[in-house]
Formats: structure tokens, sequence, C-alpha cells
């Protein structure tokens, strides 16, 4: 039992230290040397636990994102009944967490590393992308069920509008992460351009 | 004359040379050194036009682009009058580039370097991003104009949400790139999903 509590406290010094690592040096100079000096934590114990550098990061964000239980199956998104309220006050939370730099630059480092690594970002569909989009699908239904969304939308598609247009802006650095920006995505979804 | 002829002739070979080989190699393993050597160029030439290897591809997906001219100013988006038709038919032709291997490798090889170099993404910003979005925005104001658009929409969000989807959808593998999806994609940000 002892041994079991100390080994759950030296993964949990390895995620923190990932983490502060990457928003500290960036993903091509982490190493997993690196972690396990800043963990106090030998290299060969990450070794026995993660395959790469990537896949730290991957479970360090897991559960930063989640919790300790690391599972997103027991998160649900607010449901208030009142759809572009819910919305607006999720992609708010998701701006302040992309304005955080302890949390963007590790994002950062791993969604470029994903890009070049096909079985890390198999890894990150699998595990956090997946389930994560099936709990946004979740809230979506339940406002086709309640009669605010028109039961011909494509949720998945809605799915993208919603969340693809900030991850773009952030990825790219392409224009400020605001909470009027998210409103305004989330407005313009539900209610089109087009006019009557 | 013969000699300014000859110089855009290497040009032309350079950049047909780093399209060629950022498709065959990846960015990672594209070299200065092997453009040269695939144009039949000496490397010093590349280097007395070019800063970087990344520069060369960015020129050479704006000649493709834009054809021999190399300037999007002289680019429209369709006007038919009908805004749904002529964005749809945009997305479709982006769909059909985005899938052939010859041209989304090396945007690929680019968009994952533009995420590790500032300078490289200033440059991609001023002379592709931005010159193409008013593009884009040129087109929802004609529709605006013709009152097939609110007057309330926020046009910047609008492109973002027509094009965004699509761009992360590739970039991301995250999914089949298909007209049924550009279709779906566009008939959403006109129409909205609420129920009224």
């Amino acid at each position: 039992m002892a041994e079991r509590r100390r080994s759950e406290a030296t993964r949990q010094a390895i995620l923190d230290a990932a983490l502060e690592l990457a928003g500290e040096v960036g993903y091509a100079k982490l190493s997993v040397e690196g972690i396990a000096a800043r963990a106090g934590a030998g290299k060969q114990t990450i070794y026995r636990w993660w395959p790469s550098k990537g896949a730290v990061l991957l479970d360090a964000l897991l559960a930063y994102t989640t919790g300790p239980s690391g599972r997103i199956d027991d998160v649900e998104l607010p449901d208030t009944g009142d759809l572009s309220a819910d919305l607006k006050a999720v992609l708010r939370a998701t701006v302040e967490e992309l304005n955080d730099p302890r949390l963007s630059a590790p994002m950062r480092a791993l969604s470029t590393e994903i890009l070049a690594d096909p079985v890390l970002a198999a890894d990150y569909a699998d595990r956090l992308e997946t389930p994560v989009r099936e709990l946004k699908l979740r809230r979506l239904r339940r406002a086709v069920d309640a009669g605010e969304v028109s039961a011909d939308a494509d949720l998945d598609v809605v799915v993208d509008l919603l969340w693809g247009p900030l991850r773009t802006r952030w990825l790219y650095r392409e224009g400020p992460l605001t909470k009027r920006y998210t409103d305004r995505v989330v407005d313009t979804v539900l209610n089109g351009i087009r006019r009557w």
C-alpha cells in the first residue's frame, strides 16, 4: 500500500515535471532525462511507464484536464437548458486555458508533435480527441431533444464549427483569443448568417 | 534579356523542385542542397534569393496558387449572385487540392514549419493568409450588399467558420475531406442550427 502510494506520487511528479518543462523549454528541447531530473525520478522509471516524451506529455495533459481519475467519461459539459449560454461558458473557459502559458505551451508542444508522429496522433485521437468530441456531441444531442436545435443539424459539423476556429486561431497565432470572439462564434453557429 | 529569361527559368525550376521534394521527403528532410540538385542550380543561387528552405517553399506555394504573376490581388472568388453555390464551389476546389498529395504534402510541410518558426509565420501571414482572407471578405461583403447575408454578421468570424474546419480536419487528419462535408459546413453557417 505504501509502495503503491509512493508509485502514484512518483507518477504525478513526472507528469507535473513534463508539463512544466514543456512550457519552459518547448517540445524540441524536452527530454526524458530532463523530465526525470526535474521529477527526482530515474530515467528508467519513465521508460518503464511510457514509450516516449510525447506519451508522457499526453498523459500529463489528460491528468490536468480530467483530474486525478484521468477519465474523461466522468466529465459532462454544463446543461442549464440554455445551449447558447452553456456553449459560451465552455468556450470562455477554453479561452482562459489557452491564454495561460503554463497550459498553452505544453499543449502547443503536443499539437506540433502530433503532426509529425502518427503513433502519438492515434493515441491522442483515441484517448483525448474522440472522448472529448463525444462529450460535446452528448450536449448537442440533448439540445436537439429539447427542441432547441434543429433535428436536421449535422452535429459532427457543428462540433467542428464551434471548436475549430478557436483551435486554428490559437495554433497559428492568427488573432487574439477573447471571450468576445468565442461568443460571436456561438451566436453565428446558432443563428446562421442568412438574411431571411 | 536572355539573361533575365534564364534567371526566370532557374527560379521556376527551383520552385518546382522545392514542391516536388517537399512532397517526396517531407519538410524535415528537405534541404537547400537537395532543392539545388533537383533544380540543376547552385546552392549559392538559392541562398542569393531566399533566406531558408521555408522561404523557398512559401514562394513555391504562392506561385502555384496564383499563377506566374505571384499576385493574389489579381484573383477573385466566384460571384454568380448565389453565395451558397459560390462558397460550395470554392470549398470543393479546396478539397480537391488538399486531396492531391502533390500539393497537400508541401502544404503540410509548410504548415508544420510555420508553427515552429515565427519569422516564416509572419511572412506567410503577410503574403498568403492576409490577402487570401481579404478575397474571402470581399465576396462576403458583396453578399451583405446584395441582401443575402445579414448586415450584423461578423464576417471575420464567418471566414473562420467556413474555412477553419476543413483546415483543422486536414491538418490533424481527423476525418475524410469530402465535398459532402464542405457542403454541410456552408449550409450550417448560412442557416444556423437553432430551431426557430
